[in-house]
């Protein structure tokens, strides 16, 4: 038995094979072009797995469709990017495999990942966020991700702009809410240069952290999670992680008491196998109920 | 067969027994001064009901304990009121009635009673606030309240201040946080007189509403629940509602499909007793469970 994960995002698919132990078989990344194309170089890589595939996770940008009563349950919908707008996923990916296929976004995956196997293990509720290219986070209680009419789009929250910062954002939809002052984009276009090149000490990032301590704020006073995770590339420069904390501390001004910050706010364990795994597990999970 | 309803609120605590079929059948209200005092009185009500009484539901100011593992478990916690910091209530009631009692926050009991009885029948999730006094919130998904290291505090998320604002907020722990901004003490201080004495073409009706729809934009990007009820005393000047619906629309800028408004921000279908049924409901599920 062979279990598939497909990380879809913005700029690359993640596609990987596991046993039925999760223990990952084989992996392969593909740019993010056309349907047509992403999909047919997804296709071929499991096709040498198909007589085993008994499950694929697909964990895929946004926004999507997740209403399983819907016409367009398993569809990208009002994606930006063009050619991926309202194209059918999962039932693409059906007319290769059939096989059930488990349906998130790609935070919510990585979410479950990291809550099964990473930083939210033995907890019974995590959040995890990527601060990267954009913004997004998934909420997982009791093992049960949050959603309602649809999935959170987490990363779009607003957040006070610091008094010192006047920049307008990138979003274009709400400007300076999290995402347009707080993404990979937004760092580049406020600081000049990629976040990656701006020196430790730099003052943009005590914005960034301004920025990111009240996303952790709001997401203890309005979920109170066990723990709050903050992946994503921007996060891989370790020193953010500590100014967040810092100024998380001084915005909650003791009102509650949240757990040890160390375990509170922490970055994934799991590295960048977070949304693989959480693919993986859902898989099965999936497959097990179908 | 009765249930005991207890609402403790800052300024009154609400009593109520209900009959199998959670019809009240009598209901007194106490102020609330000190626990020795309105615990007095609390036990007094259900004392003529006590050879019948099965079960107790409280609905708390808090904040509160909620950890059934832990030493203060029923405890109301670290609270402004002095006299109530650190009461013993769950043990305390325990003391007069040997019954079961279920325990949460008064804004999640309210959010219970509108989703079983409400304007969240029928879905499978809801967000309950109270603007008010204070102002809070409660979540349930799929039956479950969203809960993990504590109960969440929505009240005090952090919203942007409009251009034309300069009102420092009341909050004591956050200035111009939710609940310092769009609170009833907070619109009384910044008008000068209570909010049930303003004019409906009011300017500061505007700002209110600004803030209160900056609540429904976080909390649909961060939960995506299926409706946001919005209860408490300054909701029940009517037109306040239909003003957070034009500035949500803004705000929201079509980034997501959210259902239609009249459906999705909305008043207690129960009114003032959406807690109590929430409380009987917390009591018979708990009592049917232990």
């Amino acid at each position: 038995m062979i279990y598939g994960s497909i990380e879809a995002g913005g700029t690359k698919f993640v596609c990987s094979v596991a046993d039925q132990e999760l223990e990952i078989i084989e992996r392969q990344s593909f740019p993010t072009t056309t349907p047509k194309e992403t999909i047919g170089l997804v296709n071929g890589f499991f096709k040498e797995y198909a007589a085993e595939l008994v499950g694929i996770g697909v964990g895929s940008f946004g926004p999507i469709d997740i209403h399983r009563d819907s016409p367009t349950y398993g569809y990208i919908t009002s994606t930006p990017k063009l050619a991926w707008q309202n194209f059918d996923f999962v039932g693409t990916i059906k007319e290769s495999f059939q096989v059930p296929i488990a349906w998130t976004t790609d935070v919510n995956a990585a979410a479950y990942g990291e809550y099964l196997f990473g930083n939210g293990s033995g907890l019974s509720s995590a959040v995890y966020y990527t601060i990267g290219t954009g913004i997004g986070g998934g909420a997982i209680f009791d093992g049960q991700f949050v959603e309602g009419f649809s999935h959170p789009e987490m990363g779009h929250m607003l957040i006070q702009p610091h008094p010192k910062d006047s920049f307008a954002g990138v979003c274009p939809y709400h400007g300076n809410c999290l995402e347009g002052v707080a993404s990979g984009p937004a760092i580049e276009k406020r600081a000049g240069k990629k976040g990656q090149e701006l020196d430790e000490e730099d003052a943009h990032w005590e914005l960034i952290a301004y920025y990111l301590a009240q996303c952790a704020y709001n997401t203890t006073l309005m979920l109170s999670p066990d723990v709050i995770i903050f992946g994503g590339g921007v996060m891989k420069q370790r020193h953010v992680l500590n100014k967040v904390k810092t100024a998380f501390k001084q915005l909650l001004n003791d009102y509650v008491e949240v757990p040890d910050l160390d375990h509170y706010l922490v970055t994934p364990k799991l590295e960048d196998n977070a949304g693989t795994y959480g693919c993986l597990a859902l898989a099965k999970e999936h497959q097990l109920h179908s």
